[in-house]
């Protein structure tokens, strides 16, 4: 194997892919990157086993030569050593060859690298993901449909199935759903073409937010193909594998309260701030507890005590309250989630009673839901 | 003590002191921020016992009403606490009021924070610093000076004066030197008006990094007046002491060798940067050891070696190279550090055989002297 690229090049592909790649990993070669270079360009291969990412340089893109190839070949190389080396090359040219024993040589101006690699052919290969059940997303959608629901994962592995997003298919739409049993959160996208064969899948949430690191904010379409062990999401550059996780995902539907006694119309960005200082004094106890309280004339109060440290009061002027008077208590933290996952709109806030899980929704649309257990206070 | 406030002024004011509270102390009061309020403006004091630093907000300022005092006093706050609850305030409009028993309201449009604050007669006092023994330098200056010295203090305490920096007068010099024994850094500066009566200080590098991070990068002069036991450095708005080291600084001057066997000059910049790539392989060894070797038509050659890894060298053309050839080792750290405190210009390094100490100096003044012991390798 010998050829030169442009540093540049080789650098935004091995950023890339070096996001999959994990120093805690317990299977050696998975430390490397993998090369391969043909004729036609150069794919980088990271892996922790779990996620796989896969990025594609061309000989030639766009009438401009991106790269040189001598001879065709594979070769591992230590993922950190190599992606510091190039980062510090001296001048934007490199050069590589790889020699008998898997010998590397890595040469920029006048300075020249000699790394020992490790044969390409123990690295592990990638899942057969087959053509036919397949749907696309544009990007930007993808990301929003990350943000709005991931956060809510459970972090404790105590129920595996919990720790990644369900993702279900039924009639033209598509439902995302995340949970950790205190609260949930739930989005709906419209889209066509879904295929029709797979009802219900579970993409670990730490997939799902490495790819949104990765994914750029463009409305080009992002290619979703899925088998039942796997998911492959991909763009033009990028190849990005998932497992899924294994394991019946819980009926959540039954947890969303269908009648309500108090709704109350608020700005999310005014209650997110009011909540975000009571939480100051809050977390300072163990549970992070605010409490919110209906007033009359069209207000409510938030509030939070530490004995220790002092309280604080606030009252917010709501667009809308109807049904009856609520005094309740949630976890500071998930209130605030759940706000951002709403971004800012107005919102409607959905009660059943002091100790019934509660939701909210935006004013404009019902495509993200919210949904929060209280914590008994009162 | 009742007085209202712009937010923004007060944050800035909290910034500043929060450099020098420590969430480590063992003093209870000194987790707290001081605030005495007089009719003519608010002084902030936060301390960790070795650093105290104060700003100053006057009610008036160019014209403007920075303030409103209705009742002068005192109060001790929790430091981190209060700088929070400063900055997610809902106004730029801050009225802070202290009753009985140390009750303190802190109320911004329609949010109110009681905190129970501490006894401000219990805080501190600062040192007493006389007015006779000072002197001041440009404060552009006084932070080149630190970043020029600092990096070289001991971070080991087993000869705590070396974590400090040595500040000698001597005629109309003010001779700064750090040590951590196996490399060494000194500045030399011309200032007039020097105190006579001072010889020998050492600051604390802690208390000079705190310092460095406080100080803005103008021309403005810092006035620094010095104790036997404290120094003070004061700007506009900032009072900083720091309490200095104990015990006799070593008597570093014998350490700098007076004749030289090889002289090489070599463009700073691009020596750090092959050093830089050098130590890449060498870290992965205990000692991060690279080597330097003379060869023929003036250029020199840095390499390194990591039995696991492999290997990389790098060839640099000098712009003069006399005297003796060399083979020398010494640390990719230490060299660094020397040469981004000389920052960027040629260099001239005097090297007197391969196991004696070589300095690094400025082609263009004497101002910045750096010195490293090598490594033997060979």
């Amino acid at each position: 194997m010998k050829f030169d690229i442009m540093r540049d090049r080789l650098l935004a592909g091995l950023n890339d892919v070096m996001k999959a790649v994990s120093s805690k990993t317990t299977i050696p070669i998975l430390t490397g990157i993998k090369i391969d270079v043909t004729h036609e360009g150069l794919r980088l291969t990271g892996s922790d086993a779990d996620i796989t990412i896969q990025t594609y340089i061309p000989v030639e893109e766009d009438g401009e030569q991106l790269m040189n190839v001598s001879a065709t070949g594979s070769i591992v190389l230590q993922a950190r050593m190599f992606n510091e080396i190039v980062r510090k090359l001296p001048t934007n040219e490199v050069e590589i060859e790889v020699s008998a024993g898997f010998a590397t040589n890595i040469r920029s101006g006048k300075s020249e690298f000699h790394l020992i690699g490790l044969d390409a052919s123990e690295y592990p290969l990638l899942p057969e993901v087959a053509e036919g059940r397949q749907f696309s997303i544009p990007t930007d959608l993808l990301k929003s449909v990350i943000r709005e629901t991931v956060f809510a994962v459970a972090t404790s592995e105590s129920r595996p199935v919990l720790t990644g997003v369900n993702w279900r298919i039924l009639d033209n739409e598509l439902i995302c759903v995340a949970t950790d049993s205190h609260r949930l959160a739930r989005r709906k996208i419209q889209l066509e073409q879904l295929p029709a064969e797979i009802n219900s899948v579970v993409i670990p949430g730490k997939s799902l937010n490495e790819l949104n690191k990765i994914l750029e904010d463009t409305t080009d379409l992002v290619q979703i193909a899925l088998t039942n062990y796997h998911v492959l999401f991909k763009t033009d550059d990028v190849l990005f594998f998932s497992r899924l996780l294994e394991g019946n995902y819980p009926d959540t539907s039954r947890l969303i309260p269908e009648e309500y006694k108090t709704n109350v119309t608020i700005n999310g960005k005014a209650l997110l701030q009011a909540i975000d200082r009571a939480s100051l004094l809050a977390r300072e106890d163990r549970n992070n507890v605010v409490r919110f309280e209906t007033l009359e004339n069209s207000t409510v109060e938030i509030s939070s005590n530490s004995p220790e440290i002092g309280k604080v009061e606030e009252q917010i002027s709501v667009e809308n309250l109807e049904g009856e008077s609520l005094k309740i208590s949630f976890s500071a933290k998930y209130m605030m989630e759940a706000l951002r996952a709403i971004d800012g709109q107005d919102v409607i806030i959905q009660f059943t009673g002091t100790m019934r899980p509660f939701i909210l929704r935006s004013i404009h649309d019902d495509a993200i839901l919210q949904l929060i257990l209280p914590v008994r206070t009162y």
